[in-house]
């Protein structure tokens, strides 16, 4: 496994934070690595906001230096099935990009990191990314992440002034099941973070519920199971 | 000059608006080339928010198909004299990138219209950077566009269909004189769009006024004289 992040005593790292699991290992990487964490997460008015709710949690357990929750309306553009009126498919992950893909959303957000990075005068920037096991989305792929380092420098006064933005995607070649591994190794409680793309309300009243069946939910409980540990969140 | 786009009958072309002239024209050219305009402006809780009024004037008097005007809060980063409390340089063009800058903006910016691109099937991008009478900003250089050009088709599931996506800059290589010339052929009337970086009160007690001395409008009143136009703007 290549997960370790560089040394990072008395620099920042600002680290995109979904609230699902794979980023919130990236986060707990980062503070493992010794980084001040500048953690970012985008209310894109997506389907699963209660991930807003974890992100928060992860942030808070992780002492970060700075929570951003900032609000960026996709339902506006649609097109997604977390950002429209399109069911989310139960049926299990099928070859070819999904219906729940967003438009352009991980150059959007990563847009929107390296901006924060610029301006808070950091250099390394964190995404969760993961080419294993994943949704078949084209921007999760590593030639997308190298794509975007080069025009990082083009894009910035920071770039122009010869300084270099690192993206570190330190799950870009781990399984899920590595994954699951990971977060249990740095000691980040499963039920903090939150994956599933379609939340059930809890019968018991109070609450939410993952749905077990969406894509997010089937490659997460593959993941626990197939690392021999328990996924400590609430499913229907 | 090289500014015409390409036939659009039959197409539609994001474009990002956001109000000034030189976004003004390159509206005009996507409407005069024949596309159906979808204007995409940000309101990133800039210092001149007064310009997305200008937007929907343009918006309105092209007829645009659709205008969604975005918030984005971009004064949670900071770090530019358009979004946090820095002064906005009147002494004149200095080399060098000024304060003005916003980090990452048009990459941002660009992203977001490649997102509401690839919802809505348009294939057609347009942004009116200008890499001649400019203020020095990197992200308005040929090799960023030609960069997000390439990024695209990495970062969507569009371009991993094999789509292409075009982003036409038809300003980039006129000066600030050419765009004066383009909207007076137009028939656009300038007092439609709005440049200034710090807008005045008007002291008549209605509405505002450009200052004449940050740079955008030192280029723009540049521009103006030496096409011998007069620019139909309000300026202190």
């Amino acid at each position: 496994m290549m997960s370790k992040l560089p040394e990072g005593k008395g620099r920042k790292a600002v680290v995109l934070l979904s609230g699902g699991l794979d980023s919130m290992v990236v986060a707990g990487l980062v503070r493992e690595a010794g980084y001040s964490l500048c953690a970012l997460t985008i209310n894109y008015n997506q389907r699963h906001v209660i991930e807003l709710e974890a992100a928060k949690r992860i942030a808070a357990h992780l002492g970060a230096e700075r929570h951003v929750i900032l609000p960026l309306d996709l339902r506006q553009f649609g097109g997604s099935a977390l950002t429209d009126d399109i069911a989310v498919p139960k049926d299990g992950v099928q070859p070819g990009v999904p219906v729940t893909y967003v438009p352009a959303r991980n150059l959007v957000f990563l847009s929107l990191t390296l901006a924060w990075a610029e301006a808070v005068g950091a250099h390394d920037i964190c995404i969760g990314v993961n080419a294993l096991d994943y949704s078949g989305y084209p921007d999760c792929r590593p030639e997308f992440i190298e794509g975007f380092r080069n025009l990082a420098r083009l894009a910035t006064k920071a770039g122009d002034a010869g300084e270099d933005f690192a993206i570190h995607a330190p799950l870009q070649f781990l399984s899920k099941a590595d994954i699951a591994r990971e977060a249990h190794r740095l000691g980040l409680d499963s039920a903090m973070s939150w994956s599933c793309y379609d939340p059930q309300p809890d019968p018991s009243g109070e609450g939410w519920l993952a749905c077990g069946q969406c894509d997010s939910c089937r490659l997460r409980l593959g993941g626990f199971a197939e690392a021999g540990l328990t996924d400590r969140a609430g499913y229907v």
